[in-house]
């Protein structure tokens, strides 16, 4: 029965849920945690997403309201230029007009939205997106290396979506094309998903690797979070966590493009050490530490102060006095591990490899636990 | 990075379920579930949606997706014929056009799409929907008695929408206006809402009694049912049960126009007794009768088939060695009632007044459960 | 690998549950709650509990810990001073020594041990209890007659247990026998069980109320609380809700001897309307009341601040908008009605049959929640 | 109310879940799943346990029904000879008592109880346990070897308990003393448990491989098993699995001494590589192996039948399309893993390191999933 404009309508939809049975929790449980670290701000961001302005199923408030579900700090819809299935309901769309919507229907909350699109080719070079571009429209351009010039005049930031996509590589191996090796030799190609929706590709992290791109994981949204990502069940979409300097979008940009990148997918964080060991340090703090009485088995308290779930393997001398090596800590929980340390020490440092999190295919990061110990 | 024809989404986005960690058994749990009755098959409806092609948020293979999660028989789209929010997009709409995305997407389904249309005016009449037209476009009158003309010329059932909307009711109580006793009149208004998404009005119910009108119940869903009615933490969306000859269109209108409907919203079942008593009676059956070892204390096995949670009150001269005269069946179990009988007894019959159900305001239908007795 | 002291078994066993990974939430919302009432303490208390000194399964630490993680302020330990099939292991016992124990391993827990004896013969006068005692060794007594005087000599409180036990009342209907009307007259027996473990009666209810009884509501464990009331699941024990002026063992007496009872048997209220409606009425309260925005129609929050969920029939002449006379508030949360008013009201008031609590067989008191308005 | 023999009493327990609101399924998921291996029955045991005739708090009915709810196939009630705190009022102990009562107890049902008694002594050698004997108080022999001596004349197997326990090893590090040495040398001492309640121990792992000892796990329960081991929160008790030749006592024992054990400890598997490797050989299977249409992407179907949650790492050359190195089989489900083949292949085997489980101190078994592909 509703007759409003959508920024209202957003409210609504916000509101609906506060009429329902679920306690507050629930909905603050769903939202993605990660902190801050030394120096930077961590922002969750989705950059690649789509609306009914191209192949997607949602208007763009309907994005924006998962966004803000989810805790996000910023979203880009990013629709292909190039294929429009709704053309006969949507026949003169301007390409910038999803973005236009989503940023009305954000207007009053604490979320950025990127302007960009999807450039969408046939192999090579795939898709890609362009972010943090100014004007959409002008980006419809045929030829392949020419779009990404104008991409770049406009100050945008680039990247190449599912390079694994089977459609376009049968084989799911994701490669470079000489063209690839054009773009980023030109300095066209800034970035790659190594993730994206339900795929993640070791391939991919290979290349960035290699050649110096920016790691980037994306939902790629078609129909809902809700259901593609089964999120009531706990499952989440994969979103990049930007390193950024502060909360603003040129500083997103500017993290971007010094490849400041974490990607959270599936509970796996993918990244550079450098920015990968300094998260996790965060991720997981000492929250006490002293002896069982009248023993020198030491009780280390651990909280992850995220969303994710973390499987820590001890990489240290010690043994413990009830796992083995091996090392789960829940979401937003503290969990104690008794360490035999022999002596009765005054500080203690423990060496954990962090397999779900990956620096490089099939290499974990090494993170130090390490606190004071009281008494 | 999917780029596919409609009908294709639709059954990738209901795999993406079967890839998430959520059982089997919820996604079941879902859906709603009442039995047929003799005579009858009960379809499960919800005639009044809307999508992007009014002023709602998803394109049409949304609300089909959804509701095939909601284990639904028929829908209707019934966007705002005048009402165009989206036109600036949009702009040349075919207003037939939900209907047929809609019957695309649903065509390999068990989904009945109908086609309607909301006929959109401020009070009186207020919004109403026409439904099983033939052409949408054709509804475009200015003169609100001859689109109702036009709607039956074209043979549609018409329903009116939400009589309680704060907007045009300031105080929520839903009265006839003389425009509405000539459209009565005239047989040009055969149903009327009684419950519309959160709201459930007990002076709808009186009048539809005393006018001889179908008793109707929609979502009138603009963003997601997930969200507007909680569906992941136990809510449901408002729908109306057609007792219908067989499972076909035109046997759901003829249940319609012959009055044969039971709603259910936020777990209450409203109707005419006619109806309302054959389904509770289907809905809850005595599995089990037999007296507890060395006494005359009947143990009653009742098990409720429903996706609804019933409450009775004993209305009979027996009590009960466990409960009460207040008795709660949940979903989907089986609950025994141990009955002192005082005699050993070869047949039970209890009557209940069942007060999860209504066929007047502030009045229940009483309901026997009756069964022979073992040994 | 405990070799430790009772108390501190008791001690480490409640900490086993801090080391599960069972949220802290979960622990409380097991907690039984319900408020004080003006003038009175409102003391939660399970009088009739068994252990291995008579034919319980536990020793009674454990009772204890579920007394404790239940939230009750007092319990009794009523062994059956006659029935001691633990004889064979147990030979020689002091009747008074589970309470000892209990007595004991409470020491530093806010939980009162009432010092109790269960009465054992066949019909007439069947079981009985007789708590608040001084040595139950001395209620070894042949007499039917003459071991309730000596308990009233000693002080005691003492009440019928399970009148409707099929073992001894094979129709299930409790009923008094001479015996019965002579402890009564006699002032020998103070209070009946209208329930017991999974059991409720009307009959014992009705007695209660024509003899001037004090209701009483026990679980009679044998084994575990948590396996026989499925506490897992959400269900709970019965118990009595003692209305005393402190929180004292002689306040709890006092209370019991004077009638102030309610009992709480899986999710009902069972008691006498004096104290039945002052203990709604803590239980139920407005948290807000504004009207919606231009309309008439009251938002009426109300907040249930206990562990039962409320099930209210509406007995005003309003309607609502949203709701059929019958509404649900569950345990701890806050839920809306909206009240169609017509008028714009500076205060409200409206009375409700309480559903899921009685004051007689079939018969449920009648409570007003009332509220003024905002704005 | 109940005045029953014992072995009643217990059914009438497992009664009162069936009148729960628990559906039947979450019964059953409590129910500990391993399957058989070819050659040998998986027998489900738990060898350590106290009741009210040592330093527990449950009569023995308590014991056999927490075992059944686990799905157990053989238990011991081991109480300590020499520590008996409840003397005062279990004056003349047979220290056979628990074993004769919890096998009345078990006699309609599929669980053994199997005789044993535990040796109470400061260390050296420590609490150890003896089972498989023919009478317990012939096992009151002050002197420490010569009560192994006796043990073994009577047929036992021996076991030594948490020889990692702090209040008799404050450091938490077992280590074999020269008495426990002449115990092992003179074949009086057979196993070792490497885990206890809630510890485990790597060093006792080592000495159980070095030393040629039988790996034993077991709850040691004192107080509730659902308690201690957060049950209902999803834990579950150390059990050893024992590899039986068929599922009797004998079987049992025989299985015991030629160290064909698993232990299960907070869902980590631990023993040799020998029987660990087969178990999880049946654990893990290939339901379905496919290639993605189009594409040499093959979906891996594997089913976990267990209770456990396996955690696999990728220990091929593959990468995945979907993972990385790490893989979650959560418990009685199927997961889909996507292997990138490069060709089409006819077979498929896949090693991977098994990391909740070990076969040696932070050292994990490695597994070979294989299947053949279809079409």
């Amino acid at each position: 029965m509703r007759i409003l404009p959508g920024i209202i309508l957003c409210l609504t939809s916000l509101t609906a849920f506060a009429q329902t049975e679920e306690p507050h929790s629930h909905r603050l449980a769903r939202s993605l945690r990660f902190p801050d670290v030394p120096g930077y701000k961590v922002m969750k961001c989705d950059l690649h997403q789509h609306s009914v302005f191209s192949d997607g199923s949602v208007w763009p408030d309907i994005r924006v309201a998962e966004s803000l579900m989810d805790g996000l700090d910023a979203i880009s819809l990013t629709e292909h230029l190039e294929y429009q299935p709704h053309k006969a309901d949507i026949p003169h769309p301007d390409r910038n007009r999803s973005y236009e919507l989503a940023l009305k229907e954000a207007k009053d909350h604490n979320l950025l939205i990127i302007r960009g699109s999807e450039i969408t080719r046939s192999m090579p070079p795939g898709h890609c997106n362009a972010v943090f571009i100014e004007d959409a429209n002008k980006l419809l351009i045929t030829d392949s290396i020419a779009v990404f010039r104008e991409a770049k005049r406009q100050g945008a930031f680039t990247f190449w979506n599912h390079p694994f996509w089977v459609r376009q590589r049968p084989d799911g191996m994701a490669t470079l094309t000489p063209m690839h090796q054009q773009l980023i030799k030109e300095k066209l190609l800034d970035g790659i998903e190594v993730c994206n929706e339900g795929n993640y590709s070791d391939e991919a992290l290979q290349i960035a690797l290699d050649n110096n791109l920016t790691i980037m994981g994306t939902s790629d949204v078609h129909k809902l979070i809700d259901w593609t990502y089964g999120v009531p069940q706990g499952g989440h979409r994969p979103i990049t966590l930007v390193f950024a300097k502060e909360g603003t979008i040129p500083a997103i940009k500017e993290g971007l493009m010094n490849r400041r990148t974490v990607v959270f997918f599936k509970n796996l964080l993918i990244g550079r050490d450098e920015y990968l060991v300094p998260l996790i340090k965060e991720c997981l703090k000492v929250s006490s530490a002293k002896y069982l009485e009248q023993s020198t088995v030491l009780e280390l308290e651990i909280e992850n102060v995220t969303s994710a779930e973390f499987t820590l393997q001890n990489r240290s001398d010690y043994t413990f006095h009830g796992h083995s090596d091996i090392i789960t800590l829940k979401p937003g929980e503290k969990t104690v591990i008794e360490v035999k340390t022999k002596d009765k020490l005054k500080a203690i440092e423990i060496p954990f490899e962090v397999l779900n999190a990956v620096h490089a295919p099939n290499s974990h990061p090494t993170v130090s636990l390490a606190g004071k110990i009281a008494g």
